[in-house]
């Protein structure tokens, strides 16, 4: 017989790091009924004085980088110095392929079977911000739960990037060594983001390659403007077949975390990050409150075909929208 | 005697081509009185059906580039191919400054006698969005007026650079030749805007740098994922000062437009831009209610700092701005 745990249930076996229960919650916050939300708005305000002790990792790369293998070796080195991890996946093509879903734990077969790691594939929402929003939340839920490390990851298609960057303290981008070709495969906007830059398959006949994209890119960063972190990028190679580098890498993460939290950013961040959270769940009730009302919804359709046709201008339209919006 | 016009003498004005009126409206559009507002909206509603036949050019650059004398130089060239221009520029540091409204006429000064041109400084208006907001407005009250080229000048400092390509047909960045030192004035995410690159200055001692900065250009291009407009961004040279480049500059232009009319982006691209617009007044509405209620916007302080620092969840806080913006 499945039973609905209650709200008071949910909460003490999230705190209590349960993890049947922390994955109910999950998919409690993933559902669209409007009940479900209300009980997962519930339990977020519950647990919400439990969370912000977890450090957030976003880590993005392109298909065939080796995200998968380097999460792993990443994962079974974080577990072995004692950290609990949380692995969330954002994939916004997943609604397509339906490929995450079912893969997720047997592309990170040894780390899905380490009890510090708990692996959760995205929710395959009906768009990227519905997504995101979930992910967010699900991230919440792990940290009361007692992980360590969040890390959230996503498939380098440019269109989740910027989403996972709004909720992670360190962005980590994954490439491969390469001619100038590889390069091609990452647009500059997410190389922008990264703060640590890990050149992936450093091993072999690799690894020279490795070493003169090690150059390329740090040349490359540096023809960006300093971010607002006061963080300096570093590029890196590793081999999580050699298991080399995977020390050095979380050691620049450290680095990283212990430069921004005395600069100021690291706080400032998560508070921005906060208040976009705001907005973002403001525009999901706006938006839900418009899909409810079948006569708001036409109405909308049709200024917004107006408008693009330039038969009405856009203020005469957004004031329609307006002045009906409030009557539902 | 100051004589507030009519909405008919206004509308007959503008379509007769009278640069007083079109001085009149931009100024009655850019307002942000109430009474304003409802009359440049029933303004625009009028001439919108005149709208649309103009070719709209963004140009961007870091300050030194040589934009006014660029634009001079190219402005002076269409006048004399019988092209009517007017020019609008969005400069979001100009109410700091209080630079660009008594500038613009003197920095642009053999343009700004020449009878087939019309220089219009930005409406330094509080907020960028709603700068972009009243240019849009101004540029289409140029449309009317019966101007064949709009060009919309901003600043390079990488802000208002997305706004004026959401509102432009073609972009257009000018860049100085030199060594990788200028490449970091730019931010990479404005590169990625340009429908072709100008180097400036392209003479004298500068003449080989120029050439070589072409190749440099030419090759960072070509890390950019191919744009939805499917044209290929040139990297050109020009000296505004020995008149050279001018027209070749032009013919690019010529080319974008015939190369986007004929694979349909161009339609598709205005129509994007129009549905912008309208969320854009939507959401310049929405601000405008919630700030007209005092109440409302103490409340929505209060929750935004709540969220920032964590003791309340973003959903429950934007539950309750919902809820009460309804009441106002």
């Amino acid at each position: 017989m499945k039973k609905r745990l209650t709200l008071k249930e949910l909460t003490s076996g999230i705190l209590a790091g349960n993890r049947v229960t922390l994955s109910k919650a999950i998919t409690l916050v993933e559902s669209v009924l409007p009940e479900d939300e209300e009980m997962a708005a519930a339990l977020l305000e519950a647990i919400l004085p439990h969370t912000g002790k977890a450090l957030r990792i976003g880590i993005t790369g392109v298909p065939g980088v080796g995200k998968s293998t380097f999460i792993e070796a990443f994962g079974n080195y974080l577990t072995s110095n004692d950290k609990k991890l949380a692995v969330l996946t954002i994939d916004p093509s997943s609604q397509l392929t339906h490929g995450s879903i079912l893969g997720d734990k047997t592309r990170m077969e040894s780390l899905s079977k380490n009890p510090n790691a708990y692996i959760r594939p995205s929710a395959s929402g009906s768009t990227l911000g519905g997504v995101a929003h979930k992910t967010r939340e699900a991230a919440l839920l792990c940290e009361a739960a007692g992980f360590d490390i969040i890390i959230i990851e996503t498939v380098g298609t440019g269109q989740s990037e910027t989403a996972v960057k709004n909720m992670v303290d360190f962005f980590l981008l994954l490439m491969l060594a390469g001619a100038g070709d590889e390069l091609q495969g990452i647009k500059k906007g997410i190389m922008e983001m990264a703060d640590v830059l890990v050149i992936t398959k450093a091993d072999g006949e690799n690894k020279k390659k490795a070493a003169m994209a090690v150059a390329d890119y740090t040349h490359a960063l540096h023809l960006f403007q300093p971010p607002a972190s006061g963080w300096t990028a570093k590029v890196m190679t590793c081999s999580a077949l050699e298991n080399e580098g995977i020390a050095e890498v979380w050691n620049a993460i450290v680095q990283f975390e212990t430069h921004t939290k005395l600069n100021g950013f690291f706080l400032q961040n998560r508070k921005e990050q906060n208040k976009t959270w705001l907005y973002e769940c403001f525009n999901h009730l706006l938006q839900q409150e418009i899909k409810s009302s079948q006569a708001l919804g036409e109405l909308i359709n049709a200024l917004e075909k107006k408008v693009e046709s330039g038969s009405m201008s856009a203020y005469q339209a957004a004031k329609d929208m307006l002045k009906n919006f409030k009557k539902i």
